[in-house]
Order: structure tokens, then C-alpha cells, then sequence
């Protein structure tokens, strides 16, 4: 089976079809690595004439010490890794062929990993429905350019909501680096700091406490690594089944382990007890643990329906509300914390043979978009990744023909890695990133895939 | 090329892919005809312990003179056409399993063309942060339910706001009859009544004045003809080099012919004159008119970028504002009415070659979003179709694979026609669809692909 599907994706038709759909020929993406630098070259800058963020931009590239084109400039913009447009302040659709006479001659000298960042307004607070029109037409202009740019090149858009000024610097950087390998197509909004803001400097969770579940192995364990390599304490959770490998994965990165259900009863309790006796509380909490049971509605049984809703969402809910409870000191995860779940592309778009699963994982995006507000008070922020195609256990078990098409089916043209995923979760749980939360940030190379 | 593509989905492995994906074998969906009964058979009425629109929904089925059956009635469910399920008042993710149990044993029981609606709360006006959850998770089984039913079924989501009890007659009667064949998968938010309600007994556009763009052919050409049939008069738009077919497609329907191109200078003082004066006043304006010139943006000259963003945006803003502008006897478009604009999948997911339309296309939905609420007061609804891959001179175009694939990926594992277009133009454009606004509905067939 597999066989016909090579020969048809590797096939002239074959791939031609594919080009059309907007899957590209796979390149290696190029990825963070210590020691490596943040940015993979130059940015070009542009904008409209009458943009509001360019300084605020441009000053954003010259402290994160990356040199900036202009248009204009000797060489006009040969050179250049990425295209950094500041559309704001476009007060009609009219002003939009601006971007087109930037992006059009530039888009072709992008690199491998090429970026493309457009900054435009937020459609609900521009100044008039002119405005408004302008500002939702750069989504679609963003979702068909990472459509086309091929060679791992990726497009985004950052929606600067008013009183977004330095809270941009975070996710510019995050999404001109080679962090966001495996993000594409995504739009970002961008809002004024929740929390103290700007956070001390140094290493990012320097200091702080950080919890990930489902962390003995794959993403979590991913997770894990990066906010322990940001100077954070670990308590990495696992299955009691699962205690050797989960004690292994702490051990590797200096944490500690605690091997809990996160379905059990006690659960809730045993964990909040836990990080307020031992750790005084916990500055960041990753729901990372989930499972599949997968089967078509008509076939499932009541204990598939109740294993993938009970893991994937009842726990979720039920340790959350455990750390959110008033205590001794105040709740267990601290002002200024941040919260991440992991939903998926199912919780999105749905997904044949997953009635259970993409109801949890939708519902893990109606809790972000509950607590958000809820908790912005106490500087706490809380958000959402939805991973697409990764390549992790749960795929590995996946027939390969499915397999082998949701790997293709996106705009970089292969599956994304759990140190994909591990990046966003680490941006999202970053106390500079203080002007995101409330949100769900797919990391799917632009999955062909949704709603 | 066809031929392999076609060997590959009609072999037992591209079969599998496919239907994996949850791509469909296609049936002939069942679509309304004149004479023909609105609906299919019995509708199996359910819901929570908790719901309070069951009695609301029991009384719109029966004035829809349709049979209602119970789960526990004898015969349990089978016979039964159409599941309506009431979620709403959910008080958390644990009473999802009611939905589990509702429609488990009975989704395999639908005939060819059967309808599953589940009506839920709002999740931003849910009264909890765990009522939320339950409310989001409901999409995310809708989508998925609705990648498995097969056979020419749908299913989707009514969100009910608070205040929409009436307002559900028409979303409810249309998402259960043939006329939504082509619509699955989608989430519709209803609200209270926008204007006059209910509007006068009869036909719907009974005495009513509706103007249709690109008329003279295809989508535009349905739209106009079941508007007519709706008892409305039909001003049919076009370009003056299609004069002929405009004007014997409004001869057909007894409607006049306007030639006039919608991009010209003065295009919207000459269709805001001829409506005001000729007809004191358009109740129903659809903008239908687009152009594809689909080019990667590397290669994509500035008049391909221009066109597109002229005739799919510009000219729609340009005489949205005339008819909306206030004149001798208020604005051309009379209160209580109605505008609908023609969106596309690309607005909403992007499309490779295609950010001049995508732009475009994504721009309507901004218009949408920012006109309703600023229209509402005059009972003025505005709102949009985004057809997926629908059988027109457009996609006939379309390179053999591209347009094969397009037709198969989606959970009909068909393309639509223009009718199931016009069929959600006319449900737009009812006055009886007084509680939907500002909203965007996909005639898709559910397709894979979104954003």
C-alpha cells in the first residue's frame, strides 16, 4: 500500500498535484540549536506609509542585534533572510498593493528558511470598516504566501492590538528565528502586557518552577529539556507506570519526577500539595499528556469515549481548577505564571474516528479562551498549543498510508518534530511573551487541514 | 494525468487514504426541488437532562409539520432521518457523554442525505468557565462526527446566543432540509431577532426587491432564479459584453437586466440610481461578481494583483457604500434588509497562487464583521457564503488534477453545485433568518481544508 503512494507522490501527476494543493517538496528545516545564532540572516523592513510600528520594529531587530534592509537600500534587499512588513494603519483595501509591490520581487531571494512577518491591525479594533476590511484581508494574503514559499520558508501574520508596542518583541522574534521551524500560515494576536512586564533579565524561567505531564518521553520530555536549558526546576509527570523512564528524563535534565495518574481521583491534590510543599507553588504548567482512542462513532465504546475525554480534558480541567484554588500564600500557580495545553489540529478541524478526541481537544480551547481573561489579573497567562503532524508514538501507530499523507499534507511538506512543538510551548510560557494569551497556536507546517 | 490520479482513488489504497482522511465514495445528494418535502423523514428530537430548548425545538418541528421521535419511543430512533440534539446548558465536559450515548447507537441507523444538528450555548456567553469548555468541545466532535457519517449525511453545530429561541426556526429547518446538501461540518451562531420579527406570513420574499451581481450565468444565475421563485423581483447584474445572456436569465425569471460593470468608475452612483429610482430601493443586495488571476505572488503582475483585489473587494466596498449611504428616503438598501457577500474557502485558509484572492476573499469577511453590527440597528443583516469547490466555468478551468482532487476532499467526496451555493444565499437573505449575522457559512461539503 504504501508502495502505490510513493510511486503516486513521487510521480510527475503526483506531484504536481501536490505543488497545487500547496504541498511542497520536503526540505531539511533548519532548527535552533545552542550556540547557533537566534536569526539565520538579514531582515528587510518595509511598510506602508502610514504604519505605526516601524520604529517600534526596527528598534526590536537592533536590540536582538540583526541587520536591517530597507527597500531602497544598495543591493534592494538581495541578501536578506527574512521580510518584516509593517502594514498597520492601512485605512482600505487600496492600501494592500503596497505589500504587493514589497513582498512581489523580494519573495524569490528568500533562503532556505526564509521568514515573512507581516504586522498588521486587529480587524475588530481598527478605525473604521474600511480599516477593518484592510486588516482581515492580510490573513489571506498570509495563509496563500506560506502556501507557496516552499524550502521551509514560512509566513506569518502578528495582529498588534492597540497597546501592543514592546510585548511585540517576543513573538517577532520567536517567529523570525529558526524556533518556528515548523510554524506557518499562523496568526498571532499581539496585546498589551499581561503582568509585570518587561520580566528581570537573564535566562527566561531563571528561578522559577516549572511543571510538564506526559513528560517521561516525546514532547513532554522535549518540553521539559528546553525550560530546564531556560534555568527553570523541572517536576516532570508521568504514569507510576512509566517511573523508571520519567526518573531518567528528570535525572538528565536536573528536575525531579513525580509519578502521578493525572486521571486519578487524588490526583488534583497529590500535585498541587506537591508543588506547594516542595516547591512553594509552580510558575508554569504544561498539559501535555494525552491519548488516543480512536474509532468511528458508531463503533465506540462508552470506556474509548470516556478515556480520551477523562485524560485529555477532565484532568486538565480538574488540575487546573486545583491550581487556580485560593490556599495558604494564594493559589498554587503563582502571579505571573502561565498555563499551556496541548489541543490539536482534531480540536480545530475534527478528524474522522475522533468524535472523543477532538471534542477534548476542542474543549481544551474553549478553557483557554475561559481562563484568559479570567486570570490576566494576576498576570497569568494562558494558551494553547495545537500540534498537527508530529512525529511521535502516537503517529508512529498510525496505518501508513494516513501516515504517510498526513506528513505531506502541509506547506513544508513533512511532519514536525516533538522539539517543534516543545518551541512553541516555550515561547508561550516565556514571561517576555506577555502580550499572548488566550490563544491556540497550531504548530502544523500550515496543515492543509481545517476549519 | 487524470488516469492515474483516477487509478489511484479508485484503488483499494487510495480508497483507503481517501475515506482515512475522511473523504468519501460520493452518493447523489438528495437537494430540494419545488413540490418535493422540505424534509426527508422523522427528526429524532434529544438533548440533556439540562438543555432549555427542547420544548423551543419540539415546537419548531412540529410547525414544520415533521415527525418527532424520542429516543425510548418504541422503535428506538430507527426510522429517523435527522438527530437534533440539545446541549445547551451544559454544566461541564462530564455531561458530554449524554451526546456519547444519544447518538452512538444511532448514527449508523441514517438513511442516504440524513441530518445531525446539535444545538449548544455560545461559549463566550456560557455561564462558566467549565460551561465553556463543554460548549467549544461540542465543535470539535461536530467536525469530526461530520467526516464519518458518509452517505450524503451532515452535521453541524447551532450555537443558540442568548435571546435565540424564534431565530432557530430557519437556521434549524434549513440545516435539516435538502436545501443545505452541500453545507456540513459548519458551526452557526444564532442570535436574537435583527429587525422586524417575524417578518409577514408568506412567500418569503414576497414584494421584495433583490439585486444579484454577476448574474447572467452560474451561482449568480441560481441565486437570482430562487429569489424570483421566492416571489421576489430580481434586478440581474452583469458586465455589458454578457448583455444578451443577462438578459434573457432575467427575461427567464421575470426580473430586468442591468449591464454594467461592477469595477467602473461610476458603477455604484448607476446601481444605486437605477435601484432608487426604478424601484424605490433594494431590500436584498448579493455580491456575487469575482475573478480569479492566479499566479504565485513571484510572478504575479501588478494589473493580476489590481484585478483581482478590484472586482472581488473594491467594487463590493464601493457600492456597499452607496447603498448604504444615507439619501432622499434613507439609504438605497431599506431597512430590514439584507447583504450577502461571496467569500471563498481561500479567504478563509489561503490558496497556492491565489493571494490576490485570498486577499480579496478575506477582505469580504472583514466587511461582514464590521458592517453587522453597525447595521443591526436598521435591521440590516450582513453575512457571507464561502463556497469550497463548487461546479462552475471557474473550476472548470482548473487543471485536471487540481480539480479532481478538489472535488474529492471533502466529506461528500464531491464538489457542490451552484444551486447548494444560491440554496445558502437564499437561507442568508430570509427574513425569517432574522437571529444570523455577521457570520461566514462554507458550502464546502466539509472540506480538509481551513486555517
Amino acid at each position: 500500500m504504501a508502495d502505490v503512494l510513493r510511486r503516486f507522490t513521487s510521480g510527475g501527476p503526483g506531484r504536481a498535484l501536490l505543488r497545487r494543493l500547496g504541498v511542497q517538496v520536503p526540505v531539511a528545516l533548519p532548527r535552533h540549536e545552542p550556540g547557533r545564532p537566534e536569526f539565520t540572516g538579514p531582515v528587510l523592513l518595509g511598510g506602508t506609509g502610514s504604519g505605526r510600528l516601524g520604529p517600534v520594529l526596527a528598534g526590536i531587530l537592533q536590540r536582538a542585534g540583526v541587520p536591517v534592509l530597507r527597500t531602497g537600500d544598495p543591493g534592494d534587499g538581495s541578501g536578506a533572510a527574512a521580510l518584516v512588513f509593517d502594514a498597520t494603519g492601512l485605512a482600505g483595501s487600496a492600501g494592500l498593493a503596497q505589500l504587493y509591490e514589497f513582498a512581489h520581487p523580494l519573495v524569490r531571494q528568500l533562503p532556505l528558511g526564509g521568514r515573512v512577518v507581516i504586522v498588521g491591525d486587529v480587524p475588530g479594533a481598527a478605525g473604521s470598516a474600511a480599516a477593518a476590511v484592510a486588516a482581515q484581508a492580510l490573513e489571506g494574503f498570509t495563509r496563500s504566501l506560506g502556501k507557496e514559499l516552499g524550502r521551509g520558508s514560512t509566513c506569518q501574520l502578528l495582529r498588534a492590538a492597540p497597546g501592543a508596542t514592546e510585548t511585540l518583541e517576543a513573538p517577532l522574534r520567536f517567529l523570525l528565528s529558526r524556533r518556528s521551524a515548523y510554524v506557518s500560515g499562523q496568526v498571532v494576536r499581539v496585546g498589551p502586557p499581561v503582568g509585570a512586564f518587561p520580566p528581570p533579565a537573564g535566562a527566561p524561567q531563571a528561578g522559577r518552577v516549572v511543571a510538564v505531564t506526559g513528560a517521561a518521553r516525546g514532547i513532554g520530555a522535549e518540553v521539559a529539556g528546553l525550560l530546564a536549558r531556560d534555568g527553570a526546576h523541572l517536576i516532570c509527570l508521568d504514569l507510576p507506570s512509566r517511573r523508571e523512564e520519567l526518573e531518567r528524563t528528570a535525572a538528565r535534565i536536573g528536575g525531579t519526577a513525580l509519578a502521578v495518574d493525572v486521571t486519578g481521583a487524588d490526583a488534583p491534590e497529590v500535585i498541587a500539595a506537591h508543588l506547594r510543599e516542595r516547591h512553594a507553588g509552580v510558575d508554569v504548567f504544561v498539559h501535555n499528556a494525552g491519548v488516543t482512542r480512536d474509532r468511528t462513532l458508531a463503533r465506540m465504546s462508552r470506556a474509548e469515549w470516556d478515556t480520551v475525554l477523562d485524560v485529555n480534558l477532565g484532568a486538565v480541567e480538574r488540575i487546573t481548577a486545583a491550581l487556580l484554588a485560593d490556599g495558604p500564600g494564594g493559589p498554587v500557580l503563582r502571579d505571573g505564571g502561565a498555563l499551556v495545553c496541548t489541543s490539536s489540529i482534531g480540536g480545530i478541524a475534527g478528524n474522522r474516528g475522533q468524535t472523543n478526541y477532538g471534542a477534548a481537544k476542542a474543549g481544551l480551547i474553549g478553557l483557554v479562551r475561559a481562563l484568559a481573561p479570567a486570570s490576566a489579573g494576576r498576570g497569568v497567562r494562558v494558551n494553547a498549543v495545537a500540534p498537527g503532524f508530529i512525529e511521535t508514538d502516537m503517529t508512529a501507530r498510525m496505518p501508513l498510508l494516513v501516515r504517510e499523507a498526513g506528513r505531506r499534507m502541509n506547506s513544508l511538506g513533512q511532519a514536525g518534530l516533538p522539539v517543534d512543538v516543545a518551541e512553541a510551548v516555550r515561547w508561550l510560557a516565556d514571561p517576555a511573551n506577555a502580550g499572548v494569551t488566550g490563544q491556540v497556536l497550531r504548530v502544523c507546517g500550515q496543515s492543509l487541514i481545517g476549519a
